[in-house]
């Protein structure tokens, strides 16, 4: 079917072709029609990136959260990323399982398969989170596994960051994967009914007292014991995130965020794009392996190369 | 005094005019120039990246293994680099105090001030590091705090990267500031005399041996007990640094990853003149705040601003 075709379907609010919709993105199809299509009708959802290490129960507290959301009225869906790091090579997406009730509450939910490129898995992942906004989904919870920098990228891309962790005894390793502690709007001790959650809570509370997490001065993070799996704490995660997304509302901190990530996103499109009509006009491999061979430093590679294409213009 | 008369006094191992040389990288002032000029004599220096939390004793560990490497008959030097997180805003520097001894066998140490521009730190960091490996120290070792992007790339261009942690109570919290197991070819911890050593060791190690650390499968990190201002540990870091400088240009690992900098670098470069280029010919600000406010894609945007572009070229 022609994209155009599937997006006047999308837009009477049909879910088979908002998946073709995100397949095709997911794929760069059409990516272009689609975004400038869509995009009027983007900024209404609220973007809650949820991020941890393997094992601490995203999945299952996603599950628990979007099915509350939907209790109160909301139109929640979920977007799993699970992206392959260039050093780890990436784990299994989290068991599809674990979000078992959200699906039986016909809570959308879509894992994205992991990609090659970096940078592109972000940008992808964005723009898929821009198809479920314009759809019409609010909230929309955004799963990724650790922190590195696509991540990052990703939960930057979020309006409230949820950071979730396990009082276990080896998470110092965990954690170790993570550098969470800077992106949290709020944190999330899982399993709390743990041996050492105490202990971790009075640690991670000293550190954002002190002022470790310092994303934004206003804002302290709050930190929520809860047990997923039995459903503790999810009242007041669903608080918390309202609270944020009240706060940021309020003192036009979003709006300054959207347009602050506008901004970005243009950049680096243009540079890619930019890069792209450059490569294609010079054989940058060939210049490369030269420039390398015969100990040149980039600047002066690329001043030459630049020289020379100007030169060629004129 | 003219850069190219510095560069003079720069090639008769005159330090102070390495001292000015790097000032001048660091404010950007004639960078190509000096770079071109220099970029034929790097890559003899081995690049050793040693990163860890704040208080695990980087800066006590290498005063030690800089004087220890010193006595070896080695022409080490040290580059301290202390980026501001775009988060965290940043720590003052480690105590230069604690490199008294490296400094009193006349060990050149420079510190890098902290610098606005994110991506910024990081090259010109790494253009600091090529001006002293010109110069004819080796090996040189790149102080970072932390993990986050900016110190990721940093790191990422060094040869071998000592990832340095301690047995604290309260390290879990710190080392969540980290995801610092990925990247290391050599960990070391610190204050190994304290409570809780072993029990961290046995953690590591398992960490270590399960896999986790894969950012070269043919490697497995080495990971030793220190206690640095004992000078406990120093001899068996050394012999660890060797064996990995060792191994990577046993396997030619070392020149693919230099060829790989050097592409990255390359294509860094080119995209920002691009940008800059793009920039000075339309009004960037103007163009995006038009697109934020009718709600265009970037896509769109860029696409409407590239054919513009075109048509007035024609």
């Amino acid at each position: 079917m022609h994209t155009i075709e599937i997006l006047e379907k999308f837009k009477s609010k049909d879910r088979i072709a908002l998946s073709k919709i995100i397949t095709r993105v997911e794929n760069n199809i059409d990516t272009e029609i689609i975004l400038s299509e869509i995009y009027k009708n983007i900024g209404n959802a609220h973007r809650i990136g949820i991020t941890g290490p393997p094992g601490a129960g995203k999945s299952t507290l996603i599950n628990k959260l979007s099915v509350y959301f939907k209790k109160q009225g909301y139109n929640p869906s979920v977007v799993a990323v699970d992206p392959s790091s260039p050093f780890s090579g990436g784990a299994l997406l989290g068991d599809r399982f674990r979000m078992m009730e959200a699906t039986n509450e016909g809570i959308y939910i879509r894992s994205m398969a992991s990609r090659g490129s970096l940078g592109g898995i972000a940008k992808t992942t964005i723009s898929v989170v821009d198809v479920c906004d314009a759809f019409g989904f609010d909230p929309i919870f955004i799963e990724t596994v650790g922190v590195g920098q696509i991540e990052l990228d990703i939960i930057k891309a979020s309006d409230t960051v949820i950071v979730i962790l396990v009082p276990e005894s080896g998470d110092g390793i965990q954690a170790m994967k993570a550098g969470l502690i800077e992106i949290a709007d709020i944190f999330v001790i899982n399993k709390s009914d743990r041996e050492g959650a105490d202990r971790f809570y009075m640690d991670l509370k000293t550190a954002v007292d002190m002022g470790f997490s310092t994303k934004d001065k206003n804002w302290k993070p709050i930190i929520i014991k809860s047990s997923a799996v039995r459903g503790i704490g999810i009242d007041e995660i669903y608080s918390a995130i309202l609270k944020h997304k009240e706060y940021i509302r309020a003192n036009r901190r979003l709006e300054k965020m959207r347009k602050e990530r506008y901004y970005e996103e243009f950049k680096e499109l243009a540079k890619e794009k930019l890069w792209e009509t450059f490569v294609s006009k010079v054989d940058v491999n060939k210049i490369l392996e030269n420039g390398f061979i015969s100990k040149k430093s980039p600047y002066e590679l690329l001043r030459e190369v630049l020289d020379n294409e100007n030169h060629i213009r004129k």
